[in-house]
């Protein structure tokens, strides 16, 4: 078994000064004292699974996404919606990218929210100096560090990008704020080079260092490992921000949680360069089924829809179909056996509350998937009633229709109540009718059904 | 560190008889004779992302989802598409669901196909009965362990469940044909009663087993240590099948694999239950990054788009916006410094290749983040002479009209023509003016150029 894991199952039962534990390991760490090899391991106290913060970067990793265009009025649409919702920071544009980029930043920093701002730049004082200005909270320092960038984008070696990081943090901690340090492409950059630039920089007194994965390759237990690695170098806060070219933005963010990185950067619908990054709805699904208490204390989760069509508009997109939480279907049960299980709890189905969401599931009877719950359920709902025997029997008609073509609600409706006037008919008024006028009724159901149908 | 992530690096530098000593290990443990404890761990030799087959199921779990009514004919045409495709297997709805769906499946039996046929039955004698007959090659049987499926579900105990395992799989074994027995929501169930069921169905000769993420709440590392676990247990192939609602199909399939896991159940576009399973567009994108060579062997990516656009036809869906691979914008890169590299060389922002999927790459260049990078290559596109500085002027004008409104790419053009016209008007005829004609054309240029921009 994987060492990793059997650390995380250990976890599940740490006693409740695992925090304090883990302080003290780290303090015996940073003074250099003798530490027990053997003893308790500050690894095993990392996941801040229920501690993390969100860098939420709709409005300067989203406004790379190819349909964005944000005017003044939508950024600050967004912002408050952002902040509303619960965001930790926000981050936008560097101000050098355009003057009305600088501007906008001013702007939102005017507004007084409580979420802190961010802008993020070149690790370069000419955009430092610019941005210091514009009134942020704190200022997000990126430079590529793999072959890759070194060669084919700034042409600078690891000395250099060492003498700028410093050159820049210090001047932008000299201005009273907060200050983060990423490599750009880290998990194509060389690990000695990596953890050599990031303890420079934790020396210096940086807020967080960032890991990126820049181009989208990155998978879990890489991840898991360089965050891991990284959390023993470093004593500051680690950041984390994952492109979702093969799929892995949220999984790895997660992951990247587990080994003690605290801060996740998303974007509302994970719009970005090419299709993205870690989604602000599909990370915080992936949360609340790790932490519900945790989630909803902090953000507002109800909001997420109108803060999903909200940016969608802005920048011309369709929810997709298939989004977490969001998406048209993603509460919607449909096989036979799905929904009869929904019916009974619907925990059976359903690892997300549809509730929490502020929305409603949706059990799916009108296929020929359908089973008879699902159908006794509906008869339900039309408030009729018919025995278990005469749901499954009414279930079969609706399921050969069901085979020749695809059914609407009302289909389905029209059988149950068609059928529901069959078998009703003689109990509503047993001592009208002979023996013979039952049968008659019984045998005449049918036909009218089935000319409705083929109608 | 971790430790599995250790032994995953290991494994990078394995030698080539790698398969050769994980045998020996395997056949000593079956053996049951004595084997060194601290020699060769098979854990260590797991990894299946190298010798992976998929399991396709959008006419099986597909059909599941909330929009799918597939006709005869449709089924057919994406059968085919699939087995073109190169998947391994084709998955189809239990042939007991409806008479259609009975019908059907014989139908596809009879095609020919590359592709090995499968359908999906609950574990129950009247199912395996009807399937067998089918023509299928295999049959896929899932029960529910979990205690939740157990109470709500079905109702039956692990005995019950592990008797009507051994029945309905020897009796498809008689038949000879494949059989796949899989637990359902396999990680909210006990672990014990989990290995021991796998164990014995393992012992009683099935082809695979399957472990399910049925809603959809599993994360990477959990993952690996079931799978890995499962491996030390089992000697057959494990498959399995993750739903996507909190986001992490895609890297748990990729992590099973690693964990020693040989089969992926995918469908197209991931369609199924509520927002569905590892969509294997995804699970390609993954799995290119991981091994090029193995995936352009088995499977043809160029007909990838041309089959997400049949199924979402045929669902009535759109392809998502970030959809990896296909959606839009998947190869579109636009700020200023990514556009830069990516001229350079595609690989310092790209870690897909669009042509392994037929398609092509775009450097989005008509917005305020743009560089001067990416107009120098328009303005190379548009067959026009520039200097780097005046690549830059331009580029600078560019992002006015930017900051202004969303610029067309016919915008941008227009701005680089005026702007060439301008600085190229004294070269072409450099004897035929006065130096204060060339004054005069040069400041009338700028004029002209804005009234434009401003119609």
């Amino acid at each position: 078994m994987c060492g990793s894991c059997e650390d995380a199952k250990a976890n599940a039962g740490l006693p409740a000064n695992k925090e304090e534990v883990f302080q003290q390991v780290i303090e015996a760490k940073k003074k250099g004292g003798p530490i027990n090899p053997y003893g308790p391991n500050p690894a095993d106290y990392l996941s801040n699974v229920s501690n993390f913060q969100l860098i939420e970067s709709t409005l300067r990793e989203g406004e790379q996404f190819a349909n964005a265009f944000f005017t003044t009025e939508k950024k600050i649409e967004i912002a408050k919606a952002l902040d509303d919702f619960g965001v930790d920071y926000i981050e936008l544009t560097s101000p050098v990218a355009s003057e009305q980029s600088r501007a906008d930043c001013e702007a939102i920093c005017k507004l007084g929210l409580k979420a802190k701002i961010l802008t993020h730049i070149r690790c370069h004082m000419d955009d430092a100096r610019v941005a210091v200005e514009t009134g942020v909270d704190g200022v997000d320092v990126v430079i590529g560090t793999s072959q890759f960038l070194r060669q084919y984008s700034h042409g600078k070696d690891m000395n250099y990008i060492a003498k700028s990081a410093i050159e820049v943090i210090e001047f932008v901690k000299s201005k009273g704020i907060e200050i983060r340090f990423s490599s750009e492409d880290s998990f194509r950059s060389d690990i000695v080079d990596l953890l050599n630039i990031y303890r420079t920089v934790d020396k210096i007194g940086v807020n967080r260092v960032g890991i990126a994965d820049t181009v989208g390759c990155a998978n879990p237990r890489q991840v898991y490992d360089l965050v891991r690695t990284l959390k023993s170098v470093v004593h500051c806060d680690i950041e984390t921000h994952f492109h979702n070219d093969t799929g892995c933005a949220i999984a790895n963010a997660y992951t990247a949680l587990e080994a003690g990185a605290r801060l996740i950067d998303v974007s509302v619908l994970g719009i970005g360069e090419r299709n993205g990054i870690t989604p602000l709805g599909g990370l915080m699904a992936r949360m609340i089924a790790a932490d519900r208490d945790y989630v909803l204390s902090k953000y507002k989760l109800h909001k997420l829809r109108d803060l999903e069509n909200l940016v969608a508009d802005a920048v011309q997109v369709n929810i997709p179909f298939n989004n977490p939480i969001t998406g048209f279907c993603a509460f919607t049960h449909k096989a036979g056996i799905h929904a009869k299980a929904i019916l009974a709890n619907p925990s059976t189905y359903e690892i997300l509350n549809p509730s929490d969401f502020g929305l409603s599931r949706y059990i799916h009877f009108a296929n020929r998937l359908t089973g008879w719950n699902a159908i006794k359920s509906r008869v339900d709902q039309l408030n009729l009633h018919l025995t278990d025997d005469q749901c499954k029997d009414v279930t079969a008609k609706i399921k050969r229709l069901g085979d020749v073509r695809q059914l609407s609600i009302d289909d389905v409706d029209s059988i149950i109540r068609d059928f529901h006037a069959e078998v009703s008919t003689p109990l509503v008024r047993p001592s009208e009718g002979s023996a013979l006028e039952e049968d008659v009724s019984i045998n005449e159901g049918p036909e009218t059904k089935k000319q409705k149908i083929e109608n």
